[in-house]
């Protein structure tokens, strides 16, 4: 116990013990302090966590109240549906089978109408078909005797349960029964496998499914009573919102002289103007939503295919069209991340080649913004528009002067091809060749360019194909001022002011 | 009923009634035939339909034998669980809840390993503890007095089932609990209510626990045991395929000399080549499936952070990094598509610009086609790969040559600006001017290639750092040879191939 002469620096406590040694008093504090702390960082760190965690949790709720809704209808819905088990009239209807009512609330609430339609039709389609079949099923295992009924039931089950899994991979059949499937497997499972040992099996049967129906009659009616929000609704809302980040991010990038008051992010001083800086970035990345969207879509589709005739839609409205639509707009997406990436480039061109094709590239960006702006603005009001054509031709002609701007470069490059009516009009530019290492990237710039406005045609294509199978409205002008002063602004407007501002570059 | 003379075209048929007079006989059966013919076509048609689904899921099964052993998963371990029904010790032993294993192994069976744990672990960790509490409420709502009771259990369960309900719509809570959460309101909605009725609650919640424990162990056995499907070792291969793809689509539009035998596609006859062209342009569009995989990927790198170790991957495996991976393949792929789109395009260039560029594209193409082969290798093997900073090199080389090309295409539009020193070497070709406008084509293809070879520096970049977290083994030559043979064409060849190509040009 005593200690030899080791080097010890720093104070030591010693203690005389009764023989006449000392003992050294070793720091045990030190190491319960460092344990206490360490406990206190975890803790501190877990509160931390959780506290962050509360916070994004309310910002979410804030930020989206359709979220806090739907929770609110959740809890509305099991709260009902509990009232089966505290009133004995109700309770005792079901002879005891509350439980099936809850479970089913439980299960088949979703977010949308059509979602939850979708599980309920399918979780009584699935069970009738299920229970009919298991009954059936029991009757022929019973006629087989005793010894080989296990066989008989063990078999089917393994079977149906194998068939059923199959037709849940098979896509086509996924879209529309998974759920159904897998209600199916479950229901016929219980009953074949009870029908062994409960006798009074028709009435369990009867009981189960009314309990079912119950359940799923509450759900349609919380659902679609209580704030209702339509898959139809949203796939139509998520692509006008679309249509509109695709609109920004193609007019921002080229011509933000409308919005922020810079001139022009490429063409002229990029990076320069700091003024809402982070809110143009964000725009300009907007199309990347348009990227990522395809999921969603598929699904909100196939919800809303469930749901009745509800607001501006029909129940046939043609939803498989709004999946076409998104495509076409993925399609000019991608070229727009060309685009951005061209934009980005390290590589500049020339200030004065910027300068030779600054103002027909604006042009097509902003010409088909506006087009995008015009059929969002279709699709929103649901009225066939009467500018569209204009605006695609003038989309057009926007391409077709900046593809005379780039025949025009040659002279850039070589002034001794210029013809002699044109050179005057040329002379200030043309004192000296150009590389062409130096057009390259505003060339690829126009030239992707080009490519989007020939996607944004495919696009109004699949826009007016829409508004043939939807019938829509055929637009009235006057409505139309109407509606423009109060959300958007008004796409003449906008041409108007872009066409000024192509006078003061 | 005597017929008048109405005009009557045709064979009409009388019969002589007793007074006299004749009677027409109407041609009933033509209805009734329309009628059957309708019918028969109907049915012909549905059974058609059947058919063609039958057979689209034959050749599911076919193509896909994974689907199939799922499917009989599924059956075998229903047909197990359902012994518990057949054999009266196990019946009894679980107090005849035998339903709730049912129940569990239909809901919680699913293709994967990691899927089914993570629904197995939320299922019996959501059950526990929505199990404790609602006891706990229930010891609570019996001290409040008879008639409070119903209203505390009911605004209980209001508030528990909207914050779970809430908690499954935060994107990082849902990943992790998102089936935990559902399970939790279902088991706390049962308890609570159902703890008004039945006196026998704990052995009730012992009885289902432990149901629901077999079933999920269960589950666990079949899943792992008979041929498990790993969603790491899926997210995996899929990565390799789609880089697969990608060089594929990237190596195949430029240069399908050395696979199909025609001479490039773009560069010389575009369309001539009629040999295998189907199964051409199918890979060229193979670039699509990476477009539309980050789904997927995302949720099977979601399900495989559950999944223990297996094969060469650690209960650890860096899974995150192979969506990160997928992002960079994706945003090579967004290159790749404007690539296509300049490559359809209707504007062709001239035919001697493209023959000045067409041997430094081709080599770009193929050598980051290489380095995308070598990168699949490398995540492959799981070997880091020791040739791949030489193929980024030439990958670099060949873009500097490209750039130098490009350089140099100057001369073409403007032969009096060629040095002194290089007029021999253009001087077959700088015989006449050419417009810009027939080179733009041609160099926006160059400048989409180049930018394509900086997206694959990116990839790189990001399966190095993948090779870093997972730590793969160093490469050793020896290994590598005697692998690539069965199944890869190794790229020392490819590219020596492609070298071989070049002087044939």
């Amino acid at each position: 116990m005593i200690h030899g002469k080791e080097v010890f620096e720093g104070v030591e406590w010693r203690i005389r013990v009764a023989d006449g040694s000392s003992e050294v008093l070793v720091q045990e504090t030190g190491l319960a302090r460092k344990a206490w702390l360490r406990i206190k960082g975890l803790i501190s760190g877990l509160a931390f966590k959780v506290w962050m965690f509360l916070k994004r949790a309310w910002d979410m709720g804030v930020n989206d109240p359709k979220k806090l809704i739907h929770c609110i209808k959740v809890g509305l819905a099991l709260a009902i549906v509990s009232l089966f088990y505290f009133m004995r009239p109700l309770y005792d209807g079901v002879g005891g089978n509350a439980m099936w009512a809850v479970m089913t609330v439980v299960v088949v609430f979703e977010q949308t109408v059509g979602a939850t339609l979708y599980k309920c039709l399918n979780r009584v389609c699935g069970t009738c078909l299920a229970g009919f079949l298991a009954v059936g099923l029991h009757w022929v295992a019973n006629r087989s005797g005793e010894s080989f009924e296990p066989f008989v039931v063990g078999a089917s089950v393994f079977l149906l349960a194998s068939v059923a899994t199959f037709s849940r991979l098979i896509p086509s059949a996924k879209s529309l029964f998974d759920y159904g499937a897998m209600i199916f497997i479950l229901t016929f499972s219980f009953v074949a496998v009870s029908g062994y040992r409960v006798d009074k099996l028709f009435d369990k049967a009867h009981q189960r499914i009314s309990t079912i129906i119950i359940g799923t009659s509450l759900c349609i009616i919380v659902i679609m009573i209580v704030c209702p929000i339509w898959s139809g609704q949203e796939l139509h809302s998520l692509i006008v919102r679309n249509m509109d980040k695709l609109a920004d991010s193609l007019d921002e990038p080229i011509l933000p002289i409308m919005v922020s008051g810079c001139v022009t992010q490429y063409f002229n001083h990029r990076g320069v103007c700091t003024n809402s800086n982070e809110e143009a970035d964000k725009k300009l990345q907007g199309y990347k939503c348009v990227l990522s969207s395809k999921a969603s879509e598929e699904s909100m589709a196939n919800f809303a295919r469930w749901e009745p005739s509800h607001g501006r839609f029909n129940f046939r409205h043609p939803w498989k069209q709004y999946l076409k639509i998104g495509a076409s707009m993925r399609s000019c997406a991608y070229r727009i991340e060309a685009l951005s990436s061209c934009i980005n480039s390290e590589k500049q061109a020339a200030e004065f080649i910027k300068k030779h094709l600054s103002i027909s590239c604006l042009k097509v960006s902003s010409s088909s913004s506006s087009t995008i702006r015009e059929l969002a603005e279709t699709v929103k009001t649901m009225k066939k528009s009467s500018t569209i054509d204009l605006l695609v031709g003038e989309m057009n002609t926007a391409v077709q002067e900046l593809q005379n701007d780039l025949k025009s470069l040659s002279y850039l490059l070589n002034p001794s091809t210029i013809p002699e009516n044109k050179k005057m009009k040329t002379s200030m530019e043309a004192t000296a060749t150009v590389p062409l290492m130096e057009i390259i990237p505003v060339v690829t710039l126009a030239s992707i360019l080009i490519e989007i406005a020939v996607r944004i045609e495919a696009l109004v294509g699949a826009v007016k194909e829409l508004a043939k199978l939807a019938d829509f409205a055929t637009h009235d002008d006057k409505s139309k001022q109407t509606k423009t002063k109060d959300k958007f602004v008004p796409d003449e407007k906008q041409s108007e002011g872009t066409m000024k501002a192509f006078q003061r570059v």
